[in-house]
């Protein structure tokens, strides 16, 4: 069974309250259940950590343990300006993709600058929970 | 049954010879094929065209049926610069995805500038043929 | 009896479904209409094409018969990035005037270049129909 | 009997002498006589300032009586910087249209970004005297 | 009795018509009337004057009698490109804070520059009215 | 009686010995002293919290219990950056107003790009000490 | 023999009467007549196409018989802006050469980007129809 | 005897109090006594004029008299923005010398963008009131 | 004996693992063992932390004791974007020494931005491992 | 017989040992040998010179007798940079081609601005050695 | 007796030959002659150099004996590049001016970008020979 | 006995007398004896040169010796814009360290664009004379 983790970035543990007209109604407890229910279709296990801080984040990614199979991040404001995450993925082993609820070319200016994209192997962004869901599919199927 | 237009633009014609470290070894009938059987497994209709030029791109979007439930494209080269392809997705009632092989945020300066994915709902790049399926898997169970 | 070439750009087909906050209601059929009974009052025979490919719009420029006094272009979405269209304006013969039927200078900040408006007499932009009608109009009384 | 007001901007006193290789050999008051002309064959009524101070020109827009119905504005260089101007456009309630003798796009880089326009209903570059009075047709038909 | 020179700037006559979504509902006459309120609160007196022109501003500027203690400036759309009223503050001994009624960080782009801001002790933006009142608040209090 | 936040963000709590021709000689103690005081005068119950980490900082953010009535929050050097911060306040409910101890805009280039403003109801900068008290003053007359 | 693909970009059609200031009398016919002696001199077959359109340039581009030897390519306008032409000429295997009529580093800011010539082996600007020639003589003589 | 006209632009009429670590002790009237001076030595004779206003500026360059050979320029901190002023240079068929008491290029970053110094013969930047005499020696000395 | 604090920022325990064509096969662990080495040999004392977080690393610059009489400190990607280390830098008066393991001048240009290295007496990069040394020998020397 | 100038500007008298995936591996004499070769079957005569100084390259663009009917000129890395270069080959009346061995297009960002280009009549770039001997065949061709 | 020392830069060698549209007609012999009969009249001495390298203008203010009392330079095309020659500025103790004959703020853009100019006391731009001459009467007068 | 180059670029022949607040009040001569010293204890050969040309460094770099294990460069001024001393150093086959006296990331903007340290395996900036000799003991203990 293939273990992925999951790293959901800063604010967003405040999602369902936070903005809905751009992140939707559903809180965070309701998208883990997503990915979890999504996970046991495609027989992954799933694990989800919420990190407010940049270090924390890279703490995370630094801890996986070496038998995951893949690394959902979603780095939300950092994803703009964090070298220092960036260079936490370019360091890991393990195949990363990043996401994002909301299509960040429909929104400001200095959304458009993706620093720690350049650490993933794709991005997908603007799908809701299911940017999530699609890339646990990707890593489900991988074989890298 | 759910109709998908899939748009592939400049250059994928030639995919399989093509730099193949960047976009790999498969050749454009290969991917419309696993296009295809993954429509079959989504219960939806799969309807493909390649075109080099932004105009026909252009007409291609716009000579969707109406009864076309969603757009995969692929604008190439044309992602970049074209304001007008992105007009037309704009001016389109129906649902696009817009889709990269490669992970752009890895490669040119030049190429870190979306246009057309404004007029996208989301964007995914970096999975090779995967990103047309998750692209269909996304459509296919939408309902908006 | 002067005759009047009016080319329109890419997407000017799909007027009204279009964006119609931004663009109105009318479909480009009604609005050729309007050209035309301008025309008439104006004393011109006017031509009407559209092209969603920036190289049948260099086509349509280079086609002008020898005995047309004026070009009317909407250059859409290339009118901010296309150096060949410009090229082609920069070649005729032909007095050219630009049209848009938004206010550019209200809309997304890469709408605000303006590449091809250099090959044209001058530039019309805001004032939906009425854009192409007082085009009409300089070109019917100009001398030049 | 529609009212329009009439707004020269800086140095629109010295045509004639100006540079007449741009802006042509008509002194401001030939130009004047000229709109009254247009303006009696539209059956409006046009009153012209001209004023070489920012502020003077905010006055004028600030000013204008309650049954004006249109300002056919020439902010001359402070078109380039004038958010002050810009700001009088956009808290007035009357129609304004944006003119200018020279076709700007074909001028210096620093004549191409244009603050107050994005005050005004649309813009006309490049005719002339015949810019205004475009403008003045258009205003006189408008039912806005 | 501390006196305090307020210097509204080019607009702020139009208060209460414009845009009143963004700078609310009030006149610049019942604006006045708040800030006098408040400088008597204080044992302040205040002179208050409104200008449209940036050479009238910085004649203001120049012209506050020596025992003046204090400026208010809100120099409108000239705060982002008017290095002359800069090169006034800067030549004034008299300690001035600089205010806006909406918060300029979240407007357009060009208002985000702000030259004029470097002549003042400090800036206070976005609270309408209450801008004023606690740069009012500040200078009464203030020993410098 | 109202309940205040007050987020002091990165090297705030150096105050008194960091570059005091800046940033004045107070302590951050002897800061939030006056910060009591003057909340007593208004009838404020004020909570203060210093935090050198950008996440710490968002977890205050998210933390307010929800009748708190309004943050002051002073983000320090990651008002420049922090499009994490950003999203913070601008998911929460509660009014922020931003504070900064010195004029930003006499300082570096790079400390006048203001990304943390963009989610407060207003910014005050430059008055020491009085920053803080100002806002206090606007929050505590908020009736928003 | 040899073969040679000439393409010859938009605009080029109209050479003789376009700006001949800069693109010098001759017309295309008789530049083609110059490129087909200098082949004959060098013992190669040169085969010569003309297009206006982006996608028509690609189609050239990737229709290229296995026998060619080299691609001399003038992609006019679209040399600034195309990555869709550059994808093509680097997915291609031929060997291509990018000439120009004209010295583009004495033009327009906006023509001294090149983006397609990062996809030819070399380039060659600024020598009327020699550019063309010297082109042919290099793959002439080329080996590789 | 030629006569010279000299204008002051904005804030010179606090020279003296203002800044004189940058602009020296002299007052306006202290250096317009040397002027004079020097225009008797030279035999010209000096008509000297300051405004604070860009539009006032303007209109005393419009205003010049026919007999007046030169005009010495000092715009002030409108040496940087006004295109309007640039604008008036260029339609005057007078010699027109610009100035600047101190050495701009010493200075802020946008203290270096110099519009209206295209609008001068030459540019005398940074010598104190040597600037205004170097430029009073250079008209006298003029034929042109 | 002196005391130099020595502060590894994000990342570098990841040493060995990451990107060893860049950062070489040392382990962080290893790496300390040289310093100390090094310092035995200099008669110094070292103490070295390591920390992801920003708000960790500026805590550690706040928290050096009064006789620490250097910091070394390696921003990894924080380098580039930190003013709020630079803060704490700037605030503490300890003479500190910036250090990278890679050659910055040789990667990606957004690592060529150094906001931290305005806070260090100077920088040293590229030396691998030696770059601590060589920081370690200059404190250990210096008298400041 | 034409005698043609051949300027070699700063190490490319290093060639052969410099970056031969970049240069290619003939040395400066090598290249002198073969461009010798092909001035005898043009019936030129050729002097080369090397230079590293840009201001030795300038004396020898100054030094041509007047009897040299053109320069070869490869201004290396001053092809960047140079604008005493540039105003050197302005102000000669000698044709001038500037050549580059490899393909400036597809290297370093800041290798893309051509300075002294804009001196020459036209550019080669990208050919190895055959950029100087396509360069010599256009001057012993040219009537100019 | 004072002495001043004149530094030509590169190209003002070529001077009477070297687009006189700009620089004028006459040599730099006859300017020489100009600025020694000037120098006369004001009772200095004064030495001329005219160098091509960057290397040897530096020399030449390094060079300078300690009783020349000022400098006048005119760097040239260095002007806009040369941190070399304005540091030499800098660390020479004589008083220096920066002459130009042509006004630099009429030509291309990359000639309005002044490096030395900061090293200089003042600049003089625009009057042709009169440039020099004005610079010898400052500095002649100056006491400093 | 390892031989070592020292290179030291423009104006460092001014030391002693050059901006001592920045650069320190040795000379050139002092840091050499310092250099030199070092060396002794490292058992290392120096030769120091100084040279104010671009052309002479380039000289000096592509003379070293086959026995020279490295060279320490200072290139000054020339650090910001020498793409041709960048050539050299990419082109020697000799370890290089670039060295400054003074930390350029405190310095002008200008400043810190670093075209040369490109060439060299590292940089040491803003340590005095201590910079040259933590260059030398790197290259002395060096293996490469």
């Amino acid at each position: 069974m293939k273990k992925i983790m999951v790293i959901h970035g800063p604010n967003l543990n405040s999602l369902g309250q936070r903005q809905p007209e751009i992140y939707g109604n559903q809180t965070l407890e309701q998208i883990n259940v997503q990915i979890e229910a999504e996970a046991g279709r495609l027989s992954c296990r799933v694990m989800s950590h919420q990190a407010n801080s940049e270090g924390a984040i890279i703490d995370l990614i630094q801890g996986c343990p070496d038998d995951v199979a893949g690394i959902i991040i979603n780095p939300g404001g950092y994803s703009h300006t964090s070298v220092a995450i960036l260079d936490a993925l370019l360091a890991s082993k393990i195949l990363a993709v990043e996401v994002h609820l909301s299509n960040l070319f429909r929104r400001d200016e200095f959304r458009q600058t993706m620093i720690t994209a350049r650490g993933a192997i794709g991005v997908i962004s603007g799908f809701g929970v299911q940017s999530y869901l699609l890339a646990l599919r990707y890593l489900a199927n991988s074989t890298a």
